[in-house]
């Protein structure tokens, strides 16, 4: 192992989350899918809950050095990156297994504190982006100036949210939306008289 | 009682499901919500999960009769009057506790044949009157002809469905999204020459 055992412990949780889910996701099983014992897990968090906060916490820098990561010249580039980041599999889109311990996390978050704070800033996290990324698209000309930034990020993060549920749920892929979003962009937020972007 | 025992029993489920969630929910507490012993209770339904099935059923059929009496003379109007339906306080939303629950539900359906089935269905049947709704207003006049009734359908779709699910995760009330999509109705969908929708 190259890794800190720290962050081999968080893998292990991730790999584990996808195959137990959440509820009954135990220290053992998070051990059965690394190289350490329970004892040496025990030995850097005392419990499930300790370990789970410090997991969310792993979950959301990654997340932001993803969307750090995102590239494009234009803000409709920056858009159509952040969309295919987080509705297609080329974008690294997480697996539905662990889409589905997720949405089992959000259902508990109303009896968990931590949990709901740390999905309050994933949340916000991705409101934030959205919300810049049309500010710029507003202000370089390359949106239409009908195009609200809080107001049309407040939509786009529910839609993305709701595709991530029916993912699981329905087990409905979100490549439809994608498409889908990819022409309300085209159709409601690009600037008709603007230069077509290059894709 | 006025009713049925068995409507009894699927009522008391709602009160239950509210108050204990999905996961745990037992017999004997849909029992303490009504007036019925556990024991008449087995009577009508052998398990948690037939009990269950039938509940969905239930609420299947009055979510189509809520969506079956949405009115409105214009199809801006009927689309209004089924998001304050589902967004909003006064239309009837169905409380946060309940919610919870059926995220829950949503969460359990990859491990359920019967649940995702059913899901599938109240997800066909929101599709379904959002699409016919935007068909409408497009033959009309009423919305742009660059409104797509199955694009458009698959937007709000999974944006009601994210403003569900972040309801309960992240105690995210849906208003402030009911308010955005009633302003990219108006920006977005009417068509701008069409003549005044009376509010």
């Amino acid at each position: 192992m190259d890794d800190e055992p720290a962050t081999e412990i968080l893998r292990a949780t991730y790999r584990a989350l996808c195959t137990h889910g959440y509820a009954n996701l135990t220290l053992q099983d998070i051990a059965a899918e690394s190289e350490l014992s329970k004892a040496s897990i025990h030995y850097h968090y005392e419990s499930k809950d300790e370990l789970f906060a410090a997991f969310l916490e792993y979950l959301y820098e990654r997340h932001t050095d993803h969307f750090e990561s995102i590239d494009g010249d234009s803000a409709p580039e920056r858009l159509r990156s952040l969309l295919s980041l987080l509705l297609t599999e080329e974008g690294d889109a997480p697996v539905t297994e662990f889409g589905t311990a997720m949405l089992e996390v959000k259902a508990q978050a109303p009896y968990d504190d931590a949990i709901r704070a740390r999905l309050e800033e994933f949340d916000e996290l991705l409101f934030g982006h959205l919300r810049d990324i049309l500010a710029d698209g507003v202000e370089s000309g390359a949106f239409d100036d009908r195009v609200e930034p809080v107001r049309d990020a407040e939509l786009l993060t529910a839609t993305i949210t709701g595709a991530h549920t029916r993912e699981v749920a329905i087990d409905h892929g979100p490549d439809r939306l994608y498409e889908a979003l990819t022409e309300y962009e085209r159709v409601h937020l690009l600037d008709e008289d603007a230069p077509e972007v290059t894709h």
